[in-house]
């Protein structure tokens, strides 16, 4: 029953968990995934120095985290060249694109973003009452000039760009997002979410300018960095920008040990170039895998590969539960038309052998299911 | 600059860290801290097993945390005896505070509480736009009848009361706090901030009623359990109180090393015991070092023992600092009557030793300063 207490704008939202997680799947299956390729992880791991500076702090965890992250915050602004008070850090890009609705969207404003694109955003959009826009994808890629449109049209507080994009894996290079960054109108702040951007070709992202409050860059620790679980991301835009995390924040909402995972993994930078290197084999074998299933790919500038099923989404959903069935996790698109697709994790040798033995039995189950 | 962007209520906002943290003390000192007694942590450190867990669950930190915390949900219901659904998890009571918050209290509606009590919650009481209303503390204790009266008054949303208390120490036995339960008025909910309550003697916790929708009972890993680095916190509440968090809660927002350390600790009974233990008798010993020094100490049911320095708060504050300087790491109720009291946590003998040692010239060097 709904608790009459709740707030008017409580009481409207759904009951939901926006994921099912592959834990609740295994459960339900139970038994465990013989490949987790559905959530962007990073199979690959985190660098072993982020590993011992986690454990190493298991025995420290009685302390409170640096409320400031002083250290993290200053080694990520030296990395990136910009000063500290650009950088915000908190538990993942999910805490921080929660935090950036609440301080721009009052209820009843809008937030522009693309139709499929990640459902994260939308959710903290609706949390706070705010009112989505989207626009369609454009050939499976997110597009700038329809979403700065529509901010303009509508007024919007936020326009929400994704690059490389997630769940299609498809990028725009950095002229076309600059130029889209010097489009956005007045009154309206452009998130430009980055969380895959370790793993695009060089000329993908954009320089940081940390004069300009138009943009708040998204970054994490949660995809090539290894470290999902830990809950690590930043922001980093214009000190004004930044400055506003400040007033809403838990200050101690951060995990320590993550802190100096995060820290010791920044440094590692021979462990990120190997793993971008592994993605960028793993990706290139889904691709083989899936054409020798006579399926294509989209190219992908992430650590995940949206493979093109050739039909509608009724078909693609039954692949991806047959795959599921078979023990390989995967997730896929949840709007037309990229839910035609499944979005294949960049795994492991051993995974994508578990991939390449399901995919087959899964078309014809699939192809079976529908007929 | 405040950005123009903000909406009127996060414009309204200051940029604040609540608590200035150890390490931004230490930071300005330039030097670490002897003795780390002022937050409320537990020195004596989480149980060796869930350090364990934790060191084990380091190398899988890739893989996001089971957005459910099915396991750690189960073991928590099983040790409460209620069932799961009453149960909710998250990244620490401040994180919890924060969402019952913005569930609950709409822009101008009242929350009520002591005046000098948690501060976290004021500041998510503002956050949400809400207004708190607070009646002071009773011969240093917090005031259930006129807290409830107050709720009843002001058609207060929540009314927070913390048993035993921070930062004063002390505590209201199990039959007066379920007395205050059974008189929440309608349209209330009490939150229950029980983050001390494994310290507190028998007959202090009242029993958890999951059929109870008037109260929800805050429990924490941060404090006997000695993990407030990992960020691990719970809520239990009749199951359409739980239910609200799922509407607004970060799913993937907690560290997936924290739910397996949190899992194991819980596990380790007897560690609990020895802690509990060894923090009673740190209280008796802090109580000992006070009275050598001619100081009366408060009665005290947590981790941490209130001082009296036995004039005001500028007294206080100065004796504070003069801690503070000496390397040793308390803090100080912020409100009248309280601040005429230092804080000073359980610690460590060698801990308690560095204290012994600072307090005596501490105590001239305040007289000094306000002389």
């Amino acid at each position: 029953m709904t608790d009459p207490r709740l707030t008017p704008l409580a009481a409207g939202l759904p009951e939901t968990v926006p994921f099912v997680g592959p834990e609740a799947q295994e459960r339900a299956m139970g038994r465990p995934f013989l490949a987790r390729l559905g959530a962007n992880e990073s199979v690959f791991g985190p660098s072993p120095a982020a590993v011992r500076a986690m454990q190493e702090a298991a025995g420290e965890i009685w302390k409170y985290a640096d409320p400031e992250a002083h250290d993290l915050r200053r080694a990520l602004a030296a990395h990136h060249g910009v000063p500290p008070d650009c950088v915000a850090i908190d538990a993942g890009i999910d805490t921080l694109l929660g935090l950036v609705v609440r301080l721009f969207v009052a209820p009843g404003e809008t937030v522009v973003t693309s139709d499929g694109a990640y459902p994260t955003l939308n959710y903290h959009v609706e949390g706070f009452g705010g009112r989505i826009e989207t626009v369609p994808y454009r050939d499976d890629r997110e597009d700038p000039a329809a979403l700065l449109a529509r901010a303009s049209e509508t007024g919007a507080k936020l326009l929400y760009l994704c690059n490389p994009d997630n769940p299609m894996g498809t990028w725009h290079d950095a002229a076309t997002v600059a130029a889209a960054i010097a489009a956005v109108p007045e009154g309206c702040l452009m998130i430009l979410d980055e969380a895959y951007g370790d793993f695009s070709p060089p000329g993908t992202l954009p320089p940081l300018d940390p004069a300009d409050a138009r943009v708040i860059r998204l970054r994490t620790f949660s995809k090539a960095y290894g470290m999902a679980g830990a809950r690590v991301g930043y922001a980093v835009s214009h000190p004004d920008v930044i400055a506003g995390f400040d007033r809403v924040r838990n200050h101690f909402g951060m995990n320590r040990a993550a802190q100096a995972g995060a820290l010791a993994a920044l440094g590692d930078t021979a462990w990120l170039a190997e793993v971008i290197e592994r993605t960028a084999a793993a990706r290139d074998r889904i691709t083989a895998i899936a054409a020798a299933n006579g399926l294509s790919c989209i190219p992908s500038a992430t650590n995940f590969v949206t493979v093109d099923c050739g039909s509608d989404a009724a078909f693609a959903t039954a692949v991806r539960d047959a795959l599921v069935a078979r023990g390989v996790f995967v997730r896929m698109p949840f709007a037309a038309p990229g839910n035609r697709c499944i979005r294949v994790g960049a795994g492991s040798p051993e995974d994508l052998d578990r991939f390449a033995e399901a995919l087959s039995p899964a078309l014809a189950s699939a192809d079976e299911t529908l007929s």
